[in-house]
């Protein structure tokens, strides 16, 4: 983040009439951005431009989801039929709505909003191994970041991550674990509803997983305290150029690196190996689609848990992009508050939601733009004459 | 609120593509909607219209705040101008901005956008005793009645309380003790930001103006249990006709009651002298306010303590009012939480403002819009073809 713009944009706050910090949580959304965007007062974040990233997922043969694997693609015909709930939150805030499919278990027909940049069929049961290879991971990187370039030539001045995947609150699950060092028990949830019985059989597969893969977790019982997620310098590969420096800074050297966790024998596991071995091809190209908008210094609104797994692994590459990300929502399943903690950032919308599609990110939308509004728009002390206390 | 709609509202919402209760506590915000308007899809609460309610308070003379009384006025010129953070957040959403002065102490020049309603300058000092008349109560309230039904008529479909008020809170936290039966100590804040000395003060001035009005709570120490407060069937005067009859019914005969908490002596004190005794003339007006927009069943948006006290009075005064309120946020005083429990309203936003103005209404006014807008515009899964897990 740019310090003299976050300088600039906390000054500006306090002149204007408001008692200081009465905005609470938006006064620091619109500094943030404004060290973002390195000029304050930031754009404003308008308009928006919702993807969705769909794939599907192996793991879906453990039993971990009641809902058919079907259902994936058949979402994706709502989406573009303009039929979901995120096309409905899309037009709240006339956003548009683009839907990627990096890996759907079918063939899709081409139609308008459809972009096809399938790297697969589907993941590999990540219960038994790696859920994609290096290869795959890469390419689904490089088609969100893709998404992300082409959206922000479109005119798109805010992004938001959204998925479709049946099964894909397994793999986040595994990710959150691989990530912070949680234990799965405290971080899968019921994804869109499952009972008793499939939330412990989920629970179940998540460590078969982290086993099946060498990641610690696996063996069961709280693991203690989270492990290392980038937060230290980091080089990243295949990345955008120009992502600009933060805290850890981008050296940009060798490829498909970038220190994620460490393994069940302690050796420190790249990012991107983390990715393939428990991560969705969705979640691999939501962390290019965040990687990119970064680098374009577009401020990328996260959705539930599935962008905030996906999240963990951008930032462990490229500490810097967190500067840029907006936490639109804290979604039900617990997961998502354990990534959102390692990542430091505070959600701006707690309603519950357990959908996925982007709807906690376009909700957050409206919100967003407010707190940088008022750095636009609101008079001072001076210029309205009012008195001010502190003066 | 109407069975039958309410009824409706819940199985459309289980129909639509998405699994059940995935959008949760905006589902309930659709099928309360529902309920209150009579009709299930609900109509779009589109377009807002703000109402800001602006007057003085003769409790500021005991140095409950930092800010000068005459910043009251100042912040009406800062609205008219369009220069503060509600008129932003209500261009966000395009809603409407009417600054009303029901109360200020100056006489306010005519201005485009001012609607002035003025009962007196400024209330008396709660502390020493009641704070308005009788006859000033019932004019606040039919000021308040009387522009809800001015926008409702220029055709707003939604309506956003707001207020401005130096000293305001005091008031806010005296109407509190006295609905709800809470400690002084307990739902007094820091406003819009008091040092620990002034709001040491703050809080034994909210105890005396309870002793002066022979209301509890002005013993000091914690109370015990609240008290009723408009749980039971009501009478309502001076009230708008076809207020819409809910759990406990209108019936509008005598002047000036509705049950509104207990006196120190255990008698039942009428919500309007608990208005006049600790009250504020935006307070009344607010209530006023609300109790218009049920009658025309429109939604009222409440936004933060000021809103949530002067909520409290309109429930006691007809219970069913309460079906036609939204709580917007909870804002950083923590006798709003205290306010929204006793209604059993859940709030949408809490990002810890504490400005007031209405902004924490607007701010939850798209969250609304995108949970109305989800009733009519998703997709079934027969329309869709999406298979449902549970069918």
């Amino acid at each position: 983040a740019d310090p003299a713009a976050l300088a600039g944009a906390r000054a500006h706050q306090d002149s204007l009439t408001k008692p200081r910090g009465a905005l609470g949580v938006l006064e620091e959304v619109a500094v943030r951005l404004a060290g973002a965007a390195g000029v304050s007062p930031p754009p404003l974040p308008v308009p928006a431009a919702l993807a969705i990233f769909a794939a599907d997922h192996g793991v879906h043969a453990q039993g971990v989801t009641p809902w058919p694997q079907e259902v994936t693609v058949q979402m994706v015909g709502n989406f573009l039929a303009g039929g979901a709930v995120a096309n409905a939150f899309a037009a709240q805030i006339g956003a548009s709505v683009t839907v990627v499919d990096v890996g759907v278990a079918a063939d899709l027909p081409p139609a308008p909003g459809l972009t096809v940049s399938k790297v697969a069929y589907g993941t590999a049961d990540l219960s038994l191994g790696p859920a994609m290879t290096a290869g795959q991971v890469v390419a689904a990187l490089e088609a969100g970041i893709a998404v992300a370039r082409d959206l922000v030539e479109q005119g798109a001045r805010c992004l938001v991550t959204g998925d479709m995947g049946i099964a894909n609150t397994t793999a986040s699950a595994a990710l959150i674990c691989a990530f912070t060092g949680r234990d799965a028990a405290a971080v899968t949830g019921r994804g869109t509803g499952v009972d008793d019985e499939t939330l412990a059989r989920k629970v179940e597969v998540v460590r078969r997983a982290l086993r099946a893969n060498g990641l610690p977790g696996g063996a069961g019982g709280a693991s203690g305290e989270g492990l290392p997620g980038g937060s230290d310098g980091v080089s990243a590969a295949g990345l955008p150029k120009g992502l600009p420096g933060g805290a850890g800074g981008v050296s940009g050297e060798g490829p498909s690196t970038g220190p994620g966790g460490a393994s069940a024998e302690g050796r420190a596991v790249p990012a991107l190996e983390i990715l393939a071995a428990v991560g969705g091809l969705e979640h691999a190209a939501i962390a290019g689609f965040i990687l990119g908008g970064a680098a374009l210094r577009v401020p990328v609104i996260l959705d539930g848990v599935i962008a905030g797994s996906a999240a963990l692994a951008a930032a462990a590459l490229a500490p810097a992009v967190v500067d840029h990300c907006v936490a639109g929502h804290r979604s039900a399943e617990p997961g998502h508050a354990a990534a959102l903690a390692h990542l430091g950032l505070r959600p701006l919308v707690e309603l519950e939601l357990r959908l996925g599609e982007g709807t906690g990110g376009l909700l957050a939308h409206p919100i967003v733009c407010a707190a940088v509004r008022v750095m636009h728009e609101v008079a001072t002390f001076d210029s309205a004459g009012v008195t001010d206390k502190e003066a």
